[in-house]
């Protein structure tokens, strides 16, 4: 694709790459367990749990920052897409902690999946607005996005 | 992007948005149930099975559904993604049923992959003759499917 | 789409169909070991497995053949993602052979998703340069990557 064509999916194109990165540290962590065989085997079942239940919602998140970003805004999504990849690792490294460490949720980031999943849902709804009554406020849903990305830092 | 260019993918957008969706509906009732702690276990074993198994297919049913859309027609190929979608809660609600109920296959909404799977490899197919003989038939193929969707109602 | 927009991405579609086509195949065999039930269960633990180890590596790999053929250059990485399948076959079918065969490890393919992820980033910082820099190094980013990608044919 020329490079003038990317304009729309760059930054969503990076954060895939760094969290396609992720997944392979964590099948490299696997691997690395599994190999050293240990006797009591609980680390390589931590582990393997930890990389699984990361990875069953990898195509869901890929699936809802692609279409955040194309649909709504593409710098809320990516952010977004950014700051699941850390609360990932931080899942996926208390995960291999203490046994009397709480464990988080199964499905952890709902509040990050939850964002990229209003700023879909805004996107579609925008464009049947737009098709049906010539009403376009796409405007002001990038600007409240842009403007409401920054209260996800909270913790 | 700009809302005009949107046209190509809309559709498929909102399926997309649509199935993750289904998939967090599909995490939260793992998540209940191992948190009931049931002492037979049995009901959260089902529900683990069934998600894991909707789960796993997931990004097949992403890749056809968008190379559906893409390379051949955008509508059948989110009507198709649609009716997937509601085999795959039946699939899913199904499983949580009682054991002597007949569960479905592993690999449910064989048709409906397979309508996805025809609609790409047209796609690809009439993108090569049109390359090589310039024999563009892409807006009979579009027709053909376009009629054919509906015959997937037919349970 | 219109046909002339697809130039970009029909090679990546094609493998993707491919792939999705592969899965299929891993699920049906899962499927017919699971409908045999042999008493050991050995089989069908196997190729349970390997099909689960294939498709946990699914969506990583899609991810990174799209951002390498959208960010640099189509044909190499549907170059790699052929080659990926073929590989990916190879490592289902080693796995259900003898218990004496030693099986690959856990994360197969890492050189062509090593090439692959090389690719997008490769494309992701050449994008940067150009826009901060004017500097467009992407002709011989994709040259090198065009002449590179026969190496990676050496077993």
């Amino acid at each position: 694709m020329d490079i003038d064509g990317l304009d729309d999916v760059i930054f969503l194109g990076a954060v895939t790459v760094l969290s396609a990165l992720q997944n392979v540290f964590f099948a490299y962590t696997v691997q690395n367990e599994s190999v050293q065989k240990r006797p009591a085997n609980t680390a390589f079942d931590r582990v393997s749990v930890a990389s699984h239940n990361c990875i069953e919602v990898y195509p869901t998140f890929l699936a809802l920052l692609w279409t955040a970003g194309l649909f709504c805004s593409q710098a809320p999504a990516a952010f977004a897409g950014l700051l699941y990849l850390v609360v990932r690792h931080k899942y996926f490294v208390g995960y291999l902690g203490e046994n009397s460490q709480s464990l988080p949720g199964f499905f952890f980031g709902k509040r990050l999946m939850a964002f990229l999943f209003i700023m879909s849902t805004a996107g579609i709804v925008n464009y049947a607005t737009n098709y049906f009554f010539r009403i376009n406020f796409l405007y002001y849903i990038q600007t409240v996005t842009k403007a409401s990305a920054a209260l996800l830092l909270i913790p």
